[in-house]
């Protein structure tokens, strides 16, 4: 590996710490870095900062939030009846993107994994089940990963959940729109079979 | 497109302005950043600032360095004798790579382009010429990319150089090694065909 100034080899050992970032694409971002001007550099690693520095939990849900509340539990058009359980922060994106439930969120930050020792108290629970103890839900959807985990998870919410007297539900489990049967594993097109609808 | 708070928008935006990164790596790797720690996020700042801050040109070649002279010019088992010309600091690197070469480099920051109004005044050429009137060099071999920049760079280059007393020399172009003829495109073969070699 050839030598670079110091300072433009550590800021490409930064970069590939990065997720899906290589040694390629590190030295294309440092070069590109190195290239612009004081100003960007300087906005980059401000907002860098600023990610850890201003942002926190909502103390209602759990989702990231730049005040004490997120954006969707102060938001008046939210209906409080629907909450959607989801495992982290970038979950809530997905569903966000769809612009079809309009209810609110619970992160759990996690899922249940035995094997990696992961068991209810290291979920974000107790403010779940504060918030249907305030009587607004009606429904909690639960929109964790269809994982193991995910599944485990789902099934433990079910049970612990249902006896408060809402209605829980689990998102389906499926063949992808525009995907072909062809490529589908056994499990899916099981799930498929499984959640079948009439029409 | 979904709300984030502020700051996790903004950090967002920033990555989104690096080379290769689009909507969805960026939001990757900010939602990265937000999961790890102050520290790792200040080291990342503060790489970036370096970058700009800690580096400048090497007074002899034009690369990248750390201090007044490059890790090149500055190594006395490099030799003076051989220039290798390249058009931009992250060209050194891919010939580096091959530990074939022991000379050192002159670096031009850009190429001939009368079509982007880039002529010879733009580039660095200055030192080049010092260097050669130092009557240290005996060839100059020009690595400028195969393009029309380049080799317009290379022809003016040669015209420029030679009657200063040094040989000028250009790298071969070709079927790059591990691919197949299929795949070349004619100039390439051309080239390919006008350097053939004896053997």
């Amino acid at each position: 590996m050839p030598d670079f100034a110091e300072p433009l080899a550590r800021l490409i050992s930064e970069f590939k710490h990065l997720p899906g970032i290589g040694q390629k694409s590190a030295q294309r971002l440092a070069f590109h870095v190195l290239r612009g001007s004081r100003e960007d550099a300087q906005q980059l690693a401000q907002a860098i900062l600023d990610v850890k520095d201003k942002l926190g939990l909502c103390t209602v849900c759990n989702n990231i939030s730049d005040g004490e509340i997120c954006q969707f539990c102060r938001d008046p058009n939210r209906d409080p009846r629907f909450i959607c359980v989801v495992e982290e922060p970038h979950n809530i994106l997905g569903i966000e993107t769809t612009r079809q439930f309009s209810g609110t969120y619970h992160v759990l930050h996690g899922a249940l994994s035995p094997l990696r020792g992961i068991g209810p108290e290291q979920l974000k629970l107790k403010g779940l089940i504060d918030r249907i103890g305030e009587g607004k839900a009606e429904e909690v959807i639960v929109a964790t990963n269809p994982t193991v985990e995910g599944e485990t998870t789902a099934v433990y919410l079910s049970k612990l959940l249902k006896p408060l007297g809402v209605r829980v539900s689990r998102i389906a489990m499926g063949i992808p729109v525009g995907s072909e049967l062809e490529f589908a594993d056994e499990v899916t097109i099981t799930k498929a079979l499984e959640g079948r609808r009439e029409m």
